[in-house]
């Protein structure tokens, strides 16, 4: 495996299984000189910690994290970021079921036939476990945007066939719920919905999506490492995530281009856009409005249903999956999302910083 | 910019503008031993040539390819392949308008914020006609691919509001219509909307599908360089790209996890699934279905129709764009999302040639 | 900082500052199925330990490393390994010497400037301490290399002016004495040069040869990641090495070219070189023959002598650098010649393993 | 092949064989806004040339350099610039002995031996030709230091035992004389030196300095990408480089700490060194002071005196090697050290610019 560092200049390196000692993250690539403390990390891992909302999974993560490298006296130094969270809930258990056959809509097939053999405790590095590495990586960029006055927040859109009202739209309530929704009604009725899930031992997805406030003009490299390109390979890199949209994304192909495209617009001393169809982004590059991103997360795969699969004696079976399962990870994903959003745009604004030989001049004359 | 060079070991490098000299793209990394011709390359350009269907610019383009490294004896050697086309219209003509303003749905505004100025004459590096390069790169990738038994096609699914027929799907009808739409009854309606759409001074959009057969399991690295992330990646770096999806995409975000989940069924000697919800992707690595990915590309900025803009002086003024445009780019992005994808697709290829000790040895020992 | 990456498929990521919490690296691209305990990392750890030779600090390092990921059941999986090792002697003491100035020949003064201000304890990401990571990482890298039968042993041939004699080489004897030199009496002299170094308050450096053995012919990617592009990167990243020849080095430029040409000779079914002054590397790729390196280490800058050097008030001062020090680090950096080397092959054997289409073709199709 | 890319930032990518079609460079990351002409770049593929000096070969090399993209009314656009220079001289000749043997000193074996078969014509990919795109590449490296009062000169210090005399040092000498060495004594004798051994069908090497001025304090990132790990890697690039030192280089292991450490002094306002045997970089990042390398080139291994060797049908034979061959290569060698530098910096710059939230900041508030 080859695929555990994403970044050009500002790489994120996890590493961990889901049932091993430890998982973390190195991050290579801050600057020097931003307040980082483990309490800064925590925050998020905990609202991305099944334990904080009502549909996640009741197993106790412990999720404490630590800082072992690269912060010294309370900024960060220039260094590689290493950081910790130790596994609490190590202890043997059974595994014979998940070890020995492949259960639908999970990698367990793929990781057998790929590397030979796989830690098959808990979903090993397929588990949804590996993003608590990401959502501490992610909280190290937020806060180099944070210097930049740029914001990030990802809200839940739809869950199964309910979704919000773009009328009722409340970001004050995204905090308010544990799914996450800008609506009260909208996550009332997906409570109800996924209520029902648990008791027919199904599951359910739903679509999220993410929007970036104060970007500057310009940042994203044509042709191929356009911000768009890399937001899409940020998302699609986050297990359960099967679509991705920009603006308006699949809808702007029942549109006319007249429809479509955004006027300029100039008043106040500054150029914008009438409309944001586009997203944000123009010729792969932040054009100086929002970014709007939705990302689409298929339901959890595991459920207590009876399925049928096949085990490793080539035997076709039925399957119920036990354990405590998510009816729906929408609401980890939101945390992700932020995550993966924030370290893409941080590594395309480094890049932005030598476009332009005026730049570089300015900064070098310092 | 740093942004020219897609892939990691198969790496595709490409350069040029619109209008300016030529343009062309450098292949590092590909196997010696594969036979290659100029004609090769000429069909796939062919396919993506706007000349070679009605809706597409009657600009006569040129696009005659030459091989000026690489390629020994018929054969490539495994040095990096230069692949040129010259620009045959260079004729000096009247830019005055492009240059002076900032057209909406085009990267003329961020191109200018982020670099100082840019190169106007004809879109320069933004220009469509910069995929040029990568539908030469793809059919050096595509040549490796078929050498292993993979095969990749895309056609259209819609145009409009037009969608196909999936009852009436006939790949065969693919190469007989000018919009790649494998439903003749859909391209007869989509080509009198789109002489609709010309008569309005408008433009459209449309839905492309790409399949990838013949893939081996276990392709793409997680947990960054999963095979969706990259072919993500991919499919956003093309220029009028606003959604992808695969498999059933935002779809799945509607159903339940029994619903979605694809059930393994051993079967003859070998593991397949029973349905393919999934698009042949399971935790980020080929699961040996059909890899199906579909691509929204928005309606063509360029319409003849008056628009609102801003121009240089910061001067609100409106806008008719001259010139002769596509009404829809659609049929030319179908090539052009094949050759991505298959670029992709043989990167991550290689990169799983070392994901087991055994396979390394197996070769070394040869 | 966005340095701490090293490799391409092959990736050793290092974190950790000498007195921080721990240090530690993390291995992305190790293929599965290679066994992996924390004693053979250990043995390797302890052979670079300052406490096991004579002339390293007194300074007791533990070194104790754990595996944290990418191993189950005594295997690697595949997925990334992270190895750490916790700082025991972490209480506090006094800085102050070391914090207000710039140590002559040290990265005091390069770090200040560059990032603002630096973790000053124990030299912070700048010690010989963060060799500990690399030579973790070249273990894993070794254990490859042995199940191709590729073998590499790095030793001290020159301490100051005192060099081996060839006539005498004897490579039982490496293991034998703590300056690991392949010469009995030549490591007398320079035991008993040593002393009067550390009597003068003083030290020294010398020279490095590794050699390589077992490889296959082809290894190394021309025209930039040749094989001695890689290694000379590789060997230069390690802290005090000011020059790295290949073979005969600066030597062969005082030859002519007839005597520098190995010639080729087939013998046996083989075809072999008569001499290897090209260390065994042509055109940048392994010739088959032994590679051969030799590392140029300076003498040690920390000294007890008085020197000159500037305090961070910019006045003119006195420095006597207090806390004891290796009077030569030439025998801890002969480990880590050979872990960087290890690292570097294994990169471009992963690289070498798609060159050739009919290599991916036996492979797929196994 | 996947290694015809150089840098992370500031890539340039080479393509190209001695004696197919063209050669040529992609030049990507290049800052928008600079200057450049395909004279500037002429100037110093002129002093590449091997008609202009009096030691290479006599083949007439037209080398004359286009700028195909990237550069618009003069000024880069910070797109890709691609530059190409057609070769002129392709008749066909006879290639039979060349094509059938394995040259010693050369990488027909290795070639043969990593892709099955080679482009023999020439040397074709590891020919000295190569480094044509190299020298282009290096121009606009060096025209993007200018701007920041950056400047390199590289000059040769012998040709096999001539060495220059430091005492009669002369940098106006270096342009006067085809061998480029900054001594006229010295230069007679090694021009003398080589005339015999043309008469011999023999050759000779010899050692190159490269010296940097105005570096900024703080270029090269810490651990792996030190400016000392890049540039060892950028030379050991070059053909027929054997060796690579940073300032007092293999002489340093000779010396004690004390003789060998540079003393800090602050005067005037500025910290500078009282010595530097570093050669301008310390713990991997510029110092401030001059970067000064030395670079050890092997005698041309194309002679014309007879040789050993095997054919492809593993018999052993003599070998004359026919046509014209420069009794040495330094000269030319001298101009790809400078290229190569200025690539590696300009790269480290870039890196250099994000390593500090400071800097970020004060750039992103422009």
């Amino acid at each position: 495996m080859s695929g555990s560092i994403f970044g050009k200049n500002f790489t994120v390196t996890t590493w961990g299984e889901s049932h091993g000692k430890a998982l973390g993250v190195v991050i290579d690539g801050c600057p020097s000189g931003i307040p980082l403390t483990e309490e800064d990390i925590q925050t998020d891992l905990d609202r991305r910690k099944p334990g904080s909302n009502t549909y996640g999974t009741k197993r106790k993560e412990g999720d404490k994290i630590s800082i072992l490298s690269g912060v010294f006296e309370g900024k960060t130094t220039g260094t590689p970021i290493s950081l910790i969270a130790f596994n609490e809930d190590q202890r043997s258990r059974d595994y014979s079921q998940i070890s020995e056959c492949y259960r639908p809509g999970h990698a367990d097939y793929t990781f057998d036939k790929k590397y030979g053999f796989r830690d098959y405790r808990g979903g090993g590095r397929s588990s949804g476990r590996e993003t608590l590495s990401r959502v501490a990586g992610g909280v190290v960029a937020k806060k180099i945007l944070k210097e930049l006055g740029i914001e990030i927040m990802s809200y839940t859109v739809s869950i199964g066939n309910i979704e919000i009202d773009r009328n009722k739209f409340d970001i004050e309530e995204v905090s308010k719920n544990p799914l996450y929704m800008p609506d009260r009604d909208a996550y009332e009725k997906a409570s109800l919905f996924l209520d029902e899930c648990i008791k027919n031992e199904n599951s359910a997805g739903g679509i999220i999506e993410t929007v970036v406030r104060g970007m500057p003009v310009g940042i994203g490299e044509p042709v191929f490492d356009k911000l768009d390109a890399n937001l899409g390979k940020a998302m699609f890199s986050i297990g359960a995530v099967k679509g991705v949209e920009i603006g308006q994304g699949f809808l702007s192909t029942k549109k006319t281009g007249f429809e479509n495209n955004d006027f300029f617009h100039y008043n106040n001393g500054k150029i914008s856009k009438l409309s944001n169809n586009a997203g944000g982004i123009l010729g792969g590059m932040s054009d100086g409005s929002e970014i709007v991103i939705r990302t689409a997360i298929k339901p959890t795969p595991s459920i207590h249903k009876t399925q049928q699969t096949v085990n490793k004696n080539n035997e076709n079976i039925d399957i119920n999956i036990k354990g405590r399962h998510d009816p729906v990870i929408v609401p980890r994903a939101v945390v992700v999302t932020e995550a993966m959003t924030a370290i893409t745009i941080v590594d395309l604004i480094f890049s932005n910083m030598f476009s332009n030989i005026e730049n570089i001049k300015y900064l070098y004359k310092r």
